[in-house]
């Protein structure tokens, strides 16, 4: 393990951190809300530390697997850590157990909070609330790589340990350079947002938080009804298409500005994305329409946003969607299980793995019948190494393990089975509400401390795709030797 | 396709069912209960059927994978449509879909059952519910090539593809003479069970009644409130110990028999199963004494007793643990998930498979630390095959999709979340009570038949382990060449 490389890294990344904290610690002053003085100490002590770490010289750059899990896995910590303490020192949010939450689920573009109302808060931390959104939704070393391309930690390791998916395609090796494509089309689609936002009448400020937790499929907002407070259909409409837009794999933009639309059109996973996104729209427009007697078009518009927000995990409410019929609940809970494309900013298990599964499970069949020939799985025409299906089902097994162990933890809180099982999906899939207590109308504050470190922990495994959190905490991890 | 050979089997199957019959017929008779008309009546048409289809002579006694899973699937669907006939003929349930589940609930040994009530029901009637059971417990065609040895399909394919779990071990080739030291192992066991219960002052019926139930682990009883109904700890351990014993593979039986008994008790996956048993009990113990503050011999008995009855998929019931509080209910619901062992008469997931999942899991970690180690997996000390485990993967998550798939179309009844999820998970896991409506204390009445019909199927395709069901339903099943 080479400790030095990964302090300094860590130590790099904080200054990022400390960066970012810039424009929430302007708003505070700008709206005078008393929040100056907590992001001030934030960043002087992240500033410090950052320093301390940074200065430590590392003898090797040279990185491995076990290195780029420890910097993934501790740099999503520390960031959530100090994105914590203006929660923290303002008051805003007195317990530690509960500023926590709130900055991992800001982080991990969760959007889950312990807040039962916002439009009270300063807008600055409103502000902070969302830029963690917008900051985890490529990822927090994703973005240190774009900055400082000089950091010798830029690794292939580390980029896939961060980035949601498995890896099918290999990466090219210039990492920091795919890392600054990918944040000028994030950027790029945030500030689209914001016009089409204005455009719709809302207030900058409101555009400026909403787009970025759309564009990190995040989900906080600055208004206690979400979305549902502007009951505008343009509004509903724009967040919908933008939410589509950062569910499916961003590099797929970078082909189209290559000029290779065709292939960017034809990918599978996307195409797949898009096939479950109308499905479940139609099936529950139908349900709506004929057990809630909703009108068609208003119908249809609930059914989309709804869909769309849950399967990119954003989490956004227009509604509340707990007292629609059991058949619509069920169809979210589904797709809250799938979740985004490969390489978005989305949570879930990720199409490209349902995808893959369906093909392995037919060439199994194909097995049974056929023990002899042989079968080989394929996406967008190329055949998928074994080792990679292996893995695969291994993760959506894996997936269904944290889910049932976190369930069990909670359930010690005695609330409605629905209510544990949901939270536990919503936070391990980044997605934010869930049904019963946790429903879009709800927040997670009645939870016990125990159960809001265990939903902190999910969704750090969720979005970090559980193996570095797992790792950091398996004893050989850190026993062997350097390879 | 060898369609004569398959034919030809299933009339040799049909007339084992008839044969199977005639105890039921015998009590009608001599409890003038007026159902023995419709077991007469039965028992001729199966007796019919079954000369027509023995009467035709296969071209060749060759036997092909695809063959064994025809006449699985074939024979395990036609004994749930004729089992199906006394019921409807009495007249005792009117309804086809309802005589159906039933049927299909006896043989695939769930016991689930559309009644509210069965006390009131002919004698013989319940004699017959629990015999389907019985006869489902090892299987049907286990039970046809241990009487009927000169049937030429006796094959490892057909052995394979009825008994439940995956095959690490390879079977030997004498398959008529495994199926017959089984039966005589599960005989054995059931009529010990009958004396332990008659020694508790059980009347002789309901102790053969409970004895055919317990050793399948189906569940079906003749008192209305299950095993509640003696209120005797004396019965409860007798019971649980027996559940216990069919959860466990049956071959193992065979080893201490034949003197190996060092290695039957070194058996991983028992000592997994009852490990399991032990912490699950624990824990729901001391989650009664502290929430509910039931006494702690009282809260042991009923902990071990529906432990035992969930892990084993039997479904007995000796309390409402509807009334339990969450974590307890969460901790049976993952009991449910993991059924008892291979080659037992248990369903569910089945302990091999979670065991081999934990490796499975343990290794991918290793491997991501390690990418260029050589990674093996194995049980009792004997490496496993890669294509086996990737065989347990694939099912555990088709296993999860069919609970997912099953349990959208039940949703569309409007009952609660937990009603359908446990509807679904109780039916595939064949156990036979969820929670909620169709808790212990509940039935499967209230459900449209659509979601009956879909239930039913989740019955078999839990039963047959799946794969059977799918692939009779998939085209190029049908489509190909002889090989």
């Amino acid at each position: 393990m080479n400790l030095r490389l990964i302090s300094k890294s860590l130590g790099a990344l904080l200054a990022i951190v400390a960066v970012c904290m810039l424009p929430s610690l302007i708003m505070s002053m700008v709206y005078s809300d008393g929040c100056a003085p907590a992001f001030t100490l934030t960043i002087v002590i992240l500033t410090a530390v950052s320093l301390i770490m940074n200065s430590i010289k590392p003898k090797s750059t040279e990185i491995y697997p076990r290195d780029g899990f420890a910097i993934v896995g501790f740099g999503w910590i520390l960031s959530a850590v100090f994105g914590a303490l203006p929660f923290l020192i303002s008051g805003v949010i007195p317990s530690v157990t509960d500023a926590l939450f709130e900055s991992v689920s800001g982080f991990t573009t969760t959007g889950a909070s312990i807040l039962a109302e916002v439009e009270s808060l300063p807008r600055s931390i409103i502000f902070w609330r969302s830029f963690t959104n917008w900051m985890g939704g490529v990822g927090v070393l994703a973005l240190m790589m774009a900055i400082l391309p000089s950091v010798k930690a830029n690794s292939i390791h580390i980029m896939q340990a961060e980035a949601p998916g498995p890896y099918v395609d290999k990466f090219t090796p210039r990492i920091s350079w795919v890392a600054r494509i990918l944040y000028v089309i994030y950027v790029g689609i945030t500030f689209s947002e914001v016009i089409f936002l204005l455009l719709g009448g809302v207030p900058l400020y409101d555009a400026v938080v909403f787009s970025m937790s759309t564009t990190s499929t995040g989900g906080f907002s600055s208004r206690d009804l979400s979305v549902g407070a502007y009951n505008s259909a343009y509004i509903e409409i724009v967040i919908t298409v933008f939410m589509l837009l950062c569910g499916i794999n961003l590099s797929l933009y970078q082909m189209i500005l290559r000029g290779k639309i065709k292939a960017a059109l034809k990918d599978s996973e996307a195409r797949f994305f898009l096939s479950v996104f109308v499905c479940a729209t139609v099936f529950i427009t139908i349900n709506l329409v004929a057990r809630n007697n909703t009108a068609f078009p208003e119908a249809i518009r609930h059914a989309a946003f709804q869909v769309s927000t849950l399967i990119t995990s954003t989490g956004f409410s227009s509604m509340d969607f707990n007292m629609w019929p059991e058949f619509s609940k069920t169809i979210l809970i589904m797709v809250m299980f799938m979740g985004g494309c490969t390489g978005s900013t989305a949570g879930g298990i990720k199409c490209m793995r349902i995808l893959l599964i369906f093909k392995i499970l037919r060439n199994e069949l194909a097995k049974i019948l056929h023990p002899n020939a042989v079968h080989v799985t394929r996406l967008n025409g190329k055949p998928v190494e074994e080792s990679v299906l292996t893995g695969i089902l291994s993760f959506v097994i894996l997936y269904m393990l944290v889910l049932a162990a976190s369930m069990v933890v909670i359930s010690l809180d005695g609330f409605s089975l629905t209510t544990s099982f949901t939270a536990v999906l919503a936070t391990v899939s980044n997605m934010g509400p869930g049904l019963d207590m946790v429903g879009p109308m709800g927040n997670y504050s009645g939870f016990s401390d125990l159960s809001k470190i265990v939903l902190t922990v999910c969704m750090l495994l969720g979005r970090l795709e559980i193996y570095p959190i797992i790792l950091l905490c398996a004893p050989s991890f850190w026993k062997q030797s350097n390879k």
